[in-house]
């Protein structure tokens, strides 16, 4: 406990989120800083599932993981214990981050010399979806309890993901989901979404999602 | 399927939301309508524990059940098929409602002569918990396989609710969920609320929910 810093960040004073979005999106890749925005319900398994990337990827790329809740820091206590360099961030109440708020993380002195940056946005299939955050790419997180028709009530956060986690997959057996209705739902609102099956809790998957990440930044890379 | 009529909501014109819900309170209170606020993340089980509650309550009080969402019918066509008045509610986008919407959907045919309606939340443990929407009492779901650190990260939402329902307890062998460490937050933060662990796939704990509403609406009748 204690052993991470907490960011106060103030809500941002851009009028055009886009425009900013676009600027910290560019500024990045000047820098060569991938930077992937993490979203997903309460409790789907964002921080697990940023623990199991990290041991892939943690010995090939400097990590840094930025936590952001309304309160508490118990996230970004466990990526640092997990040996990861992590900041948490305090929303000042608000239920999304914007550019403005993203470009206060990843100015901290935490992430200055880390080249993959993954922002753990606010728990909420809602308002995270409606504010570019200036991240090359948007991971978004399903678990098999939340059920199977999320896409058709969520739709926006569906449209925006680059790539769907469909996490507690070892779940799968005890719960009501229809996982190929679920990826035709998602495809049908995002026809270019990659959908990969995985489990936080027993690693599952999670050597397919370390290749898309590696094989995404070749491609942000190279473009 | 389109068996229920969708009400296309508009955004509040009202500037003090909180004097709009006392007004609508009161409103409600003279008509005798005891208005339920229920909120929760997506996929907790608002729509079955709703199912649950109307099973136990449906022959002694008129139900009627009205269902936010961003998008699609589901909920509310899964609740008209078991025989209850439903209206879905779009919300325009919106991740919360406010008392001038929730006053459009009570306004509605279809809740006319209801004296006990089930609002259901857009799902969302954020931004519903800012919004008074006029209701007599909130009850809030936290699920299982949500994790017991919720209250840690989310605590407006702990804090304005009467009822915390703890669902899908049949699956708490399968995750690190402390069911003691979970109240405890709860109530450092809300002292007097109410928590009933329940399981609406099996029915296990909906008697005593149907118990507290009727306690507390004849002590709302009586106040």
């Amino acid at each position: 406990m204690g052993n991470v810093r907490i960011l106060e960040i103030k809500k941002s004073i851009y009028e055009d989120n886009n425009a900013e979005a676009e600027g910290l999106r560019h500024e990045l890749r000047e820098r060569g800083v991938f930077l992937i925005n993490l979203m997903s319900s309460p409790g789907s398994g964002k921080t697990s599932s940023v623990l199991r990337v990290a041991e892939r990827l943690g010995d090939e790329t400097r990590i840094g993981v930025m936590e952001a809740d309304i309160d508490s820091a118990v996230d970004a206590e466990a990526v640092a214990a997990a040996g990861i360099r992590a900041i948490q961030i305090h929303t000042d109440g608000m239920c999304h981050l914007d550019a403005g708020m993203t470009r206060q993380g990843i100015e901290s002195p935490e992430m200055a010399d880390c080249d993959l940056v993954i922002l753990e946005n606010v728990g909420n299939l809602v308002c995270p979806a409606e504010f570019d955050t200036g991240a090359a790419k948007n991971i978004m997180i399903l678990s098999v309890p939340e059920g199977d028709d999320k896409p058709l009530k969520y739709p926006l956060m569906f449209s925006v993901a680059d790539l769907l986690l469909i996490n507690k997959i070892d779940c799968l057996g005890l719960f009501d989901f229809d996982l190929d209705a679920v990826c035709a739902r998602a495809r049908a609102l995002n026809p270019g979404i990659a959908v990969i099956a995985v489990s936080a809790k027993t690693g599952e998957g999670f050597d397919a999602v370390a290749d898309w990440i590696r094989d995404t930044r070749s491609e942000w890379s190279a473009s």
